[in-house]
């Protein structure tokens, strides 16, 4: 059996919590010969500023570079809300994406059956929604230059930042995008907002060629980011695979994820480019959710996404299909228990904490 | 009395059909002597191009300039999806903003009581609702240089925009969400991503110090934008005036809007600065929903949001409080009534046209 090494950076706020859930299920793994994994642990965001004044460390960079996945818990809160910017807590993440060049980023928003009715939004719109995002996640304005604050004089100051795509970014993201279409629904909708954006002119002009020229199986519709994400909140079934930029993804995932009612249970992954010799690609997987500081430590966290991103790891890492299907099931069962962190409480279930919600997925597995 | 200079800018789509609706109105109300209004109309979007090649033409953007308010309809539609970028519908309405120095742009996400049915949120979500976005609207990412693409040989294009805002510009949209706040809610909440964005960090600064420094009265909140675009799905009551920047403004606003379930009835307001001596501002109003090319031509357009839009313009641009008390009612008695365009019909309502429902507000005003 492959040993796989795997790096958690449980991070900040409930990271640290939910990941202790994950890690006893690797552990669990391990000791029943299912799978041989090599942790390691790491610290980013807040956690590492406060242990050596950075977002990460070059040492714990080059234990992800060097790990086959890393599983990532969450960064932030008001506790560093004033550290200088380029050591803020954002900045590990962000140097992980870029560094290991994991500029697709799948966020499925799914509506789980059992949640439905936590959703803000009219049962029948919600109710078995399934789509996915494909975030650009290492370009645009996230990491265009210049970036830059500039003292005018008189009182005044310029802050600048850059949205920039070039061809090849473009493509490959969408090629991301038509290949998962093809194994779901087989349509994507691309968002750019074309008509303010020199750069969504660019993007919705290679969108459309890759689309002609190698996909012309699979449905493409475009939209103008704004009224993509009116149509997310009108009626969202109406999209399979939405793929969009850095920014836009940024918004429209979050606001994908709130729609659904299961913030805290929708995972997230980053992948690289395969490698051209061994064919393994970088990658990440994290929570959709932050770190939530308002009720970190206390013990009540769900750690239903954190361990759906290790689910989606043993899939599209590690080819663990079966195990996989496995720990979804598990959460889904555990779901159907009756069994409710409270961010998803709801009357008739039973309301338990992060320890007890890890422990009876464990149980299922 | 005095004689206001009204320049109607109908534009494409449903913007011709529901201007009409508006146009009745004003020539009610100088026929009645309630007010004195000298209208000229002009083009602007697609129609301009096909007139002459542009989007607004140098003739009607001088009416534009002359006159007190320009009320405006909506521009696009895919007639004219392969035109140069330059000349595209949207560069009319861009052009406008600019050129009269549009910086203040207030649109109101009400929730009309006779249309939350209409809404896919849950009822006690949206019930009620009336917030406010104020959106910057003449800098960030809309109007920075560069903004081009690049042709870099081998098939490689690089598309790049410019997100900037200078003190002074983040200043005073400030200072106006401060100041409309204090007639509402007395809430402000600035919405930015300052945890990727420099000018996200200086838009935090800048509105920080206005509101302690100026406005210690108004409680001042700050959100990730990406946050805030969940909790506006989630909850959204639990926000007064939003203020934000221009892109981020374009999504929200249009979420918002869609929250409401009353697309078709809202109308925005785009502001500049009061003229030092005369102390008028220059202002044009527009509904918040687009041209909706596929329901064009058909008479069954909905016309609230165009003659809300006059009804925005009475009350900012002259001070006639009570015109548009009445024509606001005038909407509101005509849905109580149970009159619906096919946008916002339900079950038990009448559904008539767009000159039906504009001339059952006409009667009533
Ligand atoms: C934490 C932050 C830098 C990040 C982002 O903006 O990408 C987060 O919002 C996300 O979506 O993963
Ligand atoms: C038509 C388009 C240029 C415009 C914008 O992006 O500002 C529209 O979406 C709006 O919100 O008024």
């Amino acid at each position: 059996m492959t040993t796989h090494k795997l790096l958690l950076l449980p991070g900040d706020g409930i990271g640290v919590e939910t990941m202790e859930e994950v890690k006893a299920i690797v552990s669990f793994m391990n000791e029943e010969g299912l799978a041989s994994f090599e942790t390691e642990e790491g610290l980013v965001g807040g956690s590492a500023y406060d242990a050596h004044g950075k977002a990460i460390s070059e040492e714990h960079m080059k234990l992800a570079t060097e790990s086959d996945a890393v599983l990532f818990g969450a960064v932030g809160g008001p506790k560093w809300d004033g550290v200088p910017y380029e050591v803020r807590p954002e900045a590990g993440l962000l140097r992980l994406r870029k560094d290991l060049a994991l500029f697709a980023n799948l966020r499925p928003a799914i509506c789980y059956p059992a949640l439905a009715a936590a959703s803000s939004l009219k049962h029948e719109v919600v109710e078995g929604l399934d789509i996915l995002i494909v975030r650009e996640l290492t370009g645009g304005v996230y990491f265009g230059e210049p970036k830059e604050i500039t003292d005018l004089g008189n009182g005044q100051k310029r802050g600048v930042d850059t949205q920039v795509y070039e061809t090849y970014e473009i493509e490959r993201i969408g090629r991301v995008a038509f290949e998962l279409a093809r194994t779901r629904g087989n349509k994507v909708t691309s968002m750019e907002k074309r008509n303010v954006m020199k750069s969504g002119v660019l993007w919705n002009e290679v969108m459309t060629r890759v689309g002609r020229e190698e996909y012309s199986d699979v449905k493409l519709d475009h939209m103008l980011a704004d009224s993509g994400g009116m149509q997310l909140v009108r009626w969202p079934k109406q999209f399979d695979v939405i793929v969009t930029d850095n920014l836009f993804g940024d918004l429209l995932s979050d606001i994908a994820a709130m729609l659904t009612g299961s913030l805290g249970m929708l995972p997230s992954a980053s992948l690289g480019a395969p490698d051209e010799r061994s064919g393994k690609r970088k990658a990440m997987y994290e929570p959709v959710h932050g770190s939530a500081p308002d009720i970190a430590g206390q013990g009540i966290a769900n750690p239903i996404a954190m361990i759906a991103s290790l689910a989606m790891c043993l899939r599209y890492s590690f080819g663990m299909v079966e195990l996989a299907d496995r720990l979804e099931k598990a959460i889904s069962d555990t779901l159907n228990d009756g069994l409710r962190t409270k961010d998803i409480m709801s009357e008739g279930a039973r309301e338990v904490g992060t320890r007890e919600m890890g422990a009876a997925i464990l149980a299922k597995f």
